[in-house]
C-alpha cells in the first residue's frame, strides 16, 4: 500500500505523545485509521461493489460510525450480542455473518431489530441452521433475510459450491415463511495463509468463479438475483476485486498488523494499532514490558497462521534504543520478554508494540486512545469487548 | 491428585445440565474447585506456611471469599487496577506481586489502601522502583510494605540472590522513609517448562535454598526477620513444600487445566473451569464450534511453554460421540475447529472444552456460571477481568 522506501527499522518509528498514560494502553493513530478506512471505500467505489466493514476488529461504534460515513452500505458482526450493540446504538442495517443454529440466540437481536426497524442479515449453512432461523422468522411475523454460505476454501462454514446441497439449502430458504433468500455469502480466510501475491489474487478469482457459477445455477433452478458478499481484507487489499462480487466485508483493514506486513498488503506507516507499555525490568537477554497474553494475546495470526515470529516487534521510547526493532520473544500473562542485543531500553522508558493480530489485542481492553497530531487524544470504549455470544 | 483408575477417555466425560444456556460460556464446578482449594489449603497448613493465593486465575470476588474463608492469609494481584477491584470489595490484605516503576500507577491503590485500613504489600527489583514506591509511600506519610523480589530461574523480574544487588537493594528498602523491608518474594514460573516430578522438586527445592541462603546473609548484614514468600501451582502441587517458605502464592490450582494434567499435577476430573460451546457446522475433517481465540485464548500455556497439542480437548453431549476425546486442533476468533475422526458429533450438540490454561480463558469473559449437582447454577461476574493497568 506505501511506497516508502525508509528502511524498515526506520518506518516503525514514531513519537510516544502520550508519556503520561497508565500502561498498558492501545494507541490508535486516527490519521492512519482515517487513511485505511478511504483507502478500502474508495477501492470498492471503483469496483463498484458495496462496503459492509466486519466489526469484530474493532468493536467500537466509534470506528463503526467512520466506516458509515465514508460510505459502508452497513456494518457485519460475528455474534448475536455483537450485532446487537451496534443495533442498540442506532446502526440500521447489520450482517450477522454466523451460522445461527439455536433460535434462542437471536430472539433478542430480532426483536430490537424490529422494534428499531434495523435490517439485521443472517446466514445458513445447514438444515438446522435455515430451520432456526425460520422458526424466528415466523415467530416475529417477518421474513428474516437470509444468505447462504458457501465454503470457497476455509473448509470452516459453509457449503461447497458443487454440493448439491448448496441448490437445495437456497430453495428451502427461499420457500420458508419466516425467511427472504438473501443471496451468497463467503469469506476466503485461507487468504492468510497465501505466500504471494500471485496466490491471493488466485484465491480472490477462484472464490468469484466458485460464487458466480453457483450463482448462475440458482438462477436457472427459478431463484430472484442472487446478491453475493465475499471478502477477506487479505483478498480486498492483496488483489482486485474480483468481478461477480457485489458486496466485500473485510475488517482487519481497519488498523492491520503484523500480519498484514508479513502478507505484503502494507508497510509499517499503515499500521493504526499498536499497544504502549512499560518497560519494568531488564536481564541480559530481555527487556520485560507489562504488556503480556492478556494484552497482546497470544495470537501469531488469524485462524492459526503465522508463528515462529513471536508476538510482536517493539520500538523504544529511549534516545539510543530508538532506531532498533525488537522483537516479542515470550509472554506471561502480564509480561512481554523483549529480546535486546545492542542497546537495552532502561527500566521505566517505554515500547512501542505492533502487535501480529489487532482484532485479538482489540478484544483484551475495555477502552483504546485514539490520537492525532495537534488534537486531544479520545479515550473510546470497546464497545462490543467480551460480546461472545 | 487423583488415584481414578478409568480410562483416559472417560475422565473427562462430565454432564450437560445448562443445555439452555447461550454458547459459548465457563463452567465452573463448585464440588471441584472447592476440593482444589481445600487441598492446596490443607497443603499449606500441614507445611505450616502461610497460603495466599493468586487471583489473576479467577479474578473473582467469590472464588476470593472462598479462599479467605478456608484459611487464606490475604490474596494476590499482578496489576494495580486488579488489586483495587480487592481492596474496593474489602479485602484487607493484599501483595501486589508486580514490579512498579511509575509511581502514579500505585497512587490510587495507595490511597484506597489507606482509607480501607488494608495492607497492600508491594515488591522491587531494581532501584527504580525503590524509589517510585518511596515516593508513593513517602507521600502518604506511610511505610508502605515492600519485598525484594529475586529471580530463582525464570528470568523475568527480580534480581539475582548471588548478585551484591540484592544485598544493596534489601538495605536500600530497609533505609527508606517511605517503604519497611518485608522480605523475599520469588516464582519459579520456570517449573511449567518441567518434564518429571523429580524435576519439580529440584527446581522447588532450589527456590528455597536460594532465598534462604539469601536471607541468611540479609540477617548477617543487619535485616531484621527476613519473611520468605515463595510459589507456583507447579512446585506448590507436584513437590513438597520447601522448607524455608514462609508462604506460598500459587494461583492456577483453584481450576487448574490441561496444561497441569501435562505435567502430571492432577487428572481431568480435577479441571474445575470448562467451557461449553455449540456446534455450528461440520466438515470431513471438523467439527466447528462456537469457541474461537477469543474465548479459549491462544495460549498453548504459561509462560510461552506447551504447543503442539492444539488448543484444548473436548467431549460431546452426543450420546453416539461422548465416549471420545476430541482434540480441537484450530482457532478462528469465533470459531473452533475440533478434529473428528470416528464420530461427527452433530450440529447443535454441545461440546465441553478443556482448555490449555485456563487463567486466559477467564481473562476473556465477563462472567462464568457455578454449577453444583443438586443447586441452582450461579452466574457470577469476572470482577477483575480487563484490569491491566
Amino acid at each position: 500500500m506505501s511506497d516508502d522506501k525508509r528502511p524498515e527499522t526506520d518506518r516503525y518509528q514514531r513519537g510516544f505523545p502520550l508519556a503520561a498514560m497508565r500502561t498498558p494502553y492501545i494507541e490508535v493513530d486516527d490519521l492512519i485509521l482515517q487513511r485505511n478506512l478511504i483507502r478500502v471505500q474508495d477501492k470498492a467505489r471503483e469496483a463498484n461493489v458495496l462496503l459492509r466493514p466486519h466489526v469484530k476488529t474493532h468493536k467500537s461504534l466509534l470506528v463503526g460510525r467512520r466506516q458509515m460515513q465514508l460510505g459502508a452500505v452497513g456494518l457485519t458482526a460475528s455474534k448475536p450480542s455483537e450485532a446487537m450493540v451496534f443495533v442498540d446504538a442506532g446502526f440500521t442495517d447489520i450482517t450477522l455473518a454466523y451460522p445461527v443454529i439455536d433460535p434462542a440466540s437471536v430472539e433478542e437481536l430480532a426483536a430490537l431489530a424490529a422494534a428499531r426497524k434495523a435490517r439485521v442479515g443472517y446466514i445458513a449453512s445447514s438444515r438446522e441452521g435455515v430451520e432456526a432461523l425460520d422458526a424466528v422468522g415466523t415467530r416475529f411475523g417477518v421474513r428474516l433475510d437470509c444468505s447462504l454460505k458457501i465454503d470457497v476454501g476455509l473448509h470452516r462454514v459453509g457449503v461447497r459450491s458443487d454440493d448439491p446441497l448448496a441448490l437445495d439449502l437456497a430453495a428451502d430458504i427461499a420457500s420458508r415463511r419466516g425467511l427472504r433468500f438473501a443471496g451468497l455469502l463467503s469469506h476466503a480466510g485461507q487468504a492468510y495463509s497465501s505466500t504471494s501475491s500471485d496466490e491471493l489474487r488466485r484465491i480472490a478469482l477462484e472464490e468469484a468463479e466458485l460464487l458466480t457459477g453457483l450463482r448462475d445455477k440458482l438462477i436457472q433452478a427459478g431463484l430472484p438475483a442472487v446478491f453475493i458478499s465475499t471478502g477477506s481484507t487479505p483478498t480486498v487489499l492483496g488483489a482486485p476485486i474480483a468481478p461477480g462480487s457485489d458486496e466485500i466485508r473485510p475488517g482487519n483493514y481497519a488498523f492491520l498488523d503484523l500480519t498484514a506486513v508479513r502478507l505484503g498488503l502494507c508497510g509499517p506507516e499503515d499500521l493504526a494499532l499498536t499497544v504502549v507499555a512499560r518497560v519494568v525490568a531488564t536481564n541480559e537477554r530481555h527487556v520485560i514490558v507489562d504488556a503480556g497474553s492478556k494484552t497482546l494475546s497470544s495470537d501469531f495470526g488469524p485462524h492459526g497462521t503465522g508463528g515462529g515470529g513471536g508476538f510482536g516487534l517493539a520500538v523504544s521510547s529511549h534516545v539510543a534504543a530508538s532506531r532498533e526493532l525488537y522483537r516479542v520473544e515470550r509472554l506471561s500473562e502480564e509480561h512481554g520478554f523483549v529480546a535486546w542485543s545492542k542497546e537495552c531500553p532502561p527500566i521505566g522508558s517505554l515500547m512501542r508494540i505492533y502487535p501480529n493480530h489487532s482484532c485479538a489485542v482489540m478484544a483484551q481492553f475495555d477502552s483504546f486512545v485514539l490520537t492525532s497530531e495537534g488534537a486531544e487524544p479520545q479515550v473510546a470504549p470497546v464497545d462490543a469487548r467480551g460480546r461472545l455470544t
